[in-house]
Order: structure tokens, then sequence, then C-alpha cells
């Protein structure tokens, strides 16, 4: 930052006007005259202009999430948010949700808001096809990028990633220990990266453990509770006695439906989520989970973000491994099967 | 707006430069050569310039919530975004907890970003001593406001709210029809509105069922399922079989706590919770709870910003009822008692 350029309040003052009418003028906002909005870009024209950060604002990260009704995604941007604050950074988090604004809406926001970065957690580049082509174009702007989680290899974007192959293998390592062998697999979409991986740890789990793989035990629904339900009966009638979804809350809505229809968890069906979010540990039947170390993850996140504020080297991606958080939704294989 | 002021990309051509550089200008990040900064400053000096909103990017909305943590928070932004996105307005969350970004912080950070307007949840005014003078302010200079919840009366700012007094009415009068006496309730620290209101509101539902009311039933901690787990060994010591809680998350710490000290929910005790997260509802033992209406809410939060960027008339407070949602975590008083 080049100190002799004068901020906000200086500006206010050489032009005679409210801080508010200066911020008013550079967002273009009706309610300022013509001849006082003329004033005040002469007098940034005359004097320069900078961000008054360090004095009257703090810089800024934005955090792109998909949907703010899952949990996870909230507690992935909250942990984001308190590294972040170390270095002095507020963050901003904007749900992309399809129906209503687009991940490219907030990353022409955040960029026409001069935001020092973005993370994008489960972005578009996470459905097939898409690419990483817009997102390298960002970071070759000067924006610094990390994009977390429902990553395509190869991946030229500094990214985090939980991996999901591995978690689904354990997550049947840990059904077929307790005596499972019909062993379902409850992902999303199959054009979505995380829902190809679980389906590839899920068939590799069941290879090691020496169990029959027929395409009837993998099963795919939106990810949510309501997609979840609306294909437990499917799984059920497909002789499923332990399931491994995709997301804690694909979880929780086979928990319900089994229950709606008559059947216990876990005496007759076994259910392992996905995310470990903290909240669904404390019910009277906590989940039985692949917990992502969203704590960890966060902390790499920063770390590649400095990395690219810092011009340093851009940061490689990461992977890390979720951990099996037994809750109350597993048990042994029901007798009667 | 003016059609006359160019856009970003009409300063860029004029310029010579890319639209990314302008960006970097107006918001004075590094990477741009002092020569080339300065040509686009007296560009923009020379054409003016105004945001390209219609063209390139959509107006936005800040969104202040107390945590990521208490799925409310987001549930009520996610409602809100949803409903401000038929105005084609883009809404960003901030997390103002209070031991990274203060509400200032953030206040500040979209004051300067020119955002259409303000919504802030359970935000500073929500603690007693604050006072509405700050925000009353930000009205004064033109910035759309609308608080949302934790209220205290009169509120000079537009706002909307659940009558959380009523609500706790409403859960110690369904507590009496199942039989309870020993009734407690379970509020956050008393400087905050919410807190004295539910304390009001249980005050009132013993005295209209003719019970006792020792102040010895009042039980103080912090709004998080870890503050409710701390008290809840003091609530079963003083013999309360039901207990109307602040919060969701509280009432979760509560059953928790209960049931790991060897009681029975609802055998044993009986817990209203306070939000009506809708996960909660998912669970094998469904929480009874005071149900915010956040749709209804949303609608009135966006009726009150748009009223305000219209130049109308200041909205006045509204207030919303809560709807019991009968659960799985109430039933009738133990026989034992």
């Amino acid at each position: 930052l080049n100190p002799v350029r004068p901020k906000l309040n200086e500006v206010a003052r050489a032009s005679g006007v409210s801080e508010a009418t200066v911020s008013r003028v550079l967002n273009d906002k009706p309610g300022v005259a013509e001849k006082t909005r003329r004033r005040v870009l002469d007098t940034i024209s005359r004097l320069g202009y900078r961000l008054d950060t360090a004095a009257n604002g703090r810089e800024c990260i934005g955090i792109i999430i998909p949907e703010l009704d899952n949990p996870i995604f909230p507690l992935i941007a909250q942990y984001v948010e308190s590294r972040l604050a170390r270095y002095d950074l507020l963050s901003v988090v904007a749900p992309a949700t399809p129906t209503t604004a687009q991940e490219r809406d907030y990353l022409r926001h955040f960029s026409r808001m001069g935001v020092q970065g973005v993370v994008i957690v489960n972005g578009k580049y996470a459905e097939e096809g898409i690419g990483y082509g817009a997102y390298q174009s960002l970071l070759d702007e000067g924006l610094p990028l990390v994009l977390v989680n429902g990553i395509f290899d190869p991946c030229p974007i500094p990214a985090v990633s939980v991996d999901i192959t591995a978690a689904a293998e354990t997550g049947v390592r840990h059904l077929a220990g307790l005596g499972h062998t019909r062993i379902g697999c409850l992902t999303g979409p199959s054009h979505f990266a995380s829902a190809q991986h679980l389906a590839a740890g899920h068939h590799r789990g069941m290879a090691r453990a020496g169990l029959d793989l027929g395409p009837e035990l993998v099963f795919e629904a939106m990810y949510s509770s309501e997609g979840a339900q609306s294909v437990t009966p499917d799984l059920l009638e497909a002789g499923v006695t332990g399931v491994v979804c995709g997301s804690d809350l694909m979880a929780l809505g086979v928990v319900a439906e089994a229950q709606a229809m008559g059947r216990r968890v876990p005496a007759d069906l076994s259910v392992v989520g996905f995310d470990g979010s903290p909240l669904l540990a404390l019910g009277s039947t906590p989940l039985t989970t692949m917990r992502q170390p969203v704590g960890r993850m966060a902390r790499a996140i920063t770390r590649m973000l400095m990395a690219q504020t810092g011009n340093g080297d851009r940061p490689t991606p990461q992977t890390f491994r979720a951990e099996l958080v037994a809750g109350a939704t597993t048990a042994g294989v029901p007798a009667r099967v």
C-alpha cells in the first residue's frame, strides 16, 4: 500500500463532505447531488485514494459454500473464519445455492469488492465437465484462491480435500467387521466428484473384504435428508443391512425413514454418515460417521491463502483423512438375515 | 443510476487496461504500476464511474449473525437469502463471533462495500446497555437496516422478532398440561434481551398455571449445548421434571447430559427447546420445541428492507409467534415424584 494516498476520511475532509457521502459516490448509490459527486471524484483524482484498511477497516476473505442448510458447510466456514482472524482478516460467507445465486455471481461480487482471497467449498468445479479453466483465470488475475472438497484429479488450483474414497472404504470395513455382507452405498448424483469417490471407496472396500458387489448395492439420491428418505425403501428392499452414506444429512434421512417404516436402527439397519457434524453427535442416538478433520483442513486452507498473498509458490493440493467416529447407529448384522 | 457514467469494462477500455486492473486500482491492490494506476484514476475522473450492477454484477445485502455453529442462524440467513433473490439481490453472511470479528467491523466493511442494506440477527443491541444509537446513525446515513430478534423495547429501528415471552409461556403450559409442577427455565446470560424475555414468559406461565415459582427454578448458562450440559446437574438436583430452554442447542445439551447421568428423556425429564431447527426434528428422539416461523419472518425482513430502499416510511417493528412442535422429549410427570 502506498502510504501517500489518502484514506476515505481524508478524501471526505478534502471534499468537504461526510465519509458516508464518499462511500456513496464510490459505490454509485443514489442520494448524492451530481455537483457533489464530481467534487468527490475530482478530489480522488487529485489526491489518489486508498482503502483505509489499517485504520478504518479490516481486509476480507470471501468463502463460497453451496448451502447453509447442511451444517458441515457453516462449520467449515466457521473454522476458516477463526483461523483467518489470526491474520486480522474478516470472513464473509456466500451461499451459492443453485436456484438463487450462482458461484459466478459471488466470484464477480468478491472480485469487484476487492477481497483478499476466495475459498470455494464444493463449488461448480465439483461437477463433471466444468473443469478448472475459470479458476485458473482468476488465479492468473492475482486473486488468491483455495478450493475445498469435491476435487477431480488432476487439480491445478490450490485445493484442500478430505479423502472420501478412503473414508468410504473405512466405513465398509467397519460394517464388514460387524458381520454385514449386504453393505450398501448411498451416494449423491453421480456427476459430482464426491459421489464418484464415495462409490469408488465402497467398491474397493467390498473387494478387499471379499464381499460381492452387485450394482444394486449402490444408490443415488440428492445430497439431502429428503433425498435419502426417498430411496430408503429401495435400500431395504435390496436386503441391505448396513449402509455407508455420502453425508450426515443423508444418514439422518435413512435413519428417520427406516424408523418410520418400523425398522430399528441399529438392530435392523446400521447407518454410517459422512461429515462429523458435532450437532449430530449429541442426540440420543449419535450418528456413527466419518468425521472430516475440519480444524486441520481450515489450517491448511488459511496457509494456502497466505502463501498466495505473499507471492510465494502456488501451493499444491493437499488431502486429509476422515476419522471413524463410532456412534450408536451401527451394530452387528441382524440375526434373521 | 446515471446511465452516462461508464461501467467497469468501459473504464478498462478507455484506459487501455484489463477490467481486473481497474478493479485492483479501485480496491488499492498491489501489482499495478503507479503510471497505470494514475491513468485509470484519470480516466475515472474524466468519464466518471458507475458500478456495472445490471450488466456485470448483482447488488448485495449483508447479513450479520452471531455464530455459524448454531443452525438457527444459518437457517434464518438461508431464508432471507432466498427471499432477497427474488429482487435479484445477493446475500453475504458475516459471522460476528465476539472473539474474532465484531459486529462493528462488519458494519464498517459492508458500509464501505456499498451494500444495499444490512440485516443483523441477535446483534450487539441484544445486550443490555448497548442501545440503538449506533444503529440510528447508520439509518440516518441512508443504510437500510433490519434487526432480528433480541429486541429491547422500545426499538426505534425496523425490527423483526419472535415473541420469546409468549413462547416460554406456551412451553410452560404444555408441561403443566402433562402434570409437571417443578418446571424449570434454562435461559442465557441475563444481560441478553432474549434471556430476560424467556424468564419473563416462564414466570407468567407458572403464575397462570397456579404453580409455585421459586427463584431456584430459573437457571442461567451460556447459549450453547456445553453451557446447558454444565448446569443440568443443578437442574436435576432442584427436582425439576420438565424444563423450557432458550435454544434447541441448550435443550440438546440437557438431553445429552441427563442421559449421561442415567436419566431417561422424557420418562424422567421432559425437555422443550426453542428455535425449531429442522435438523433436530429428524433424530430418533425429535426435540419438542418452540419453532420460530422463519419463513414468515424472512418475508417481513425482506419487505422492511425493500420499504427502506424505496424511500418509503420507516417500517415499524413486527413480532411473530413461535409454534409448539410436539416431539419425543416431553411426556407425563414421572410417577415417583
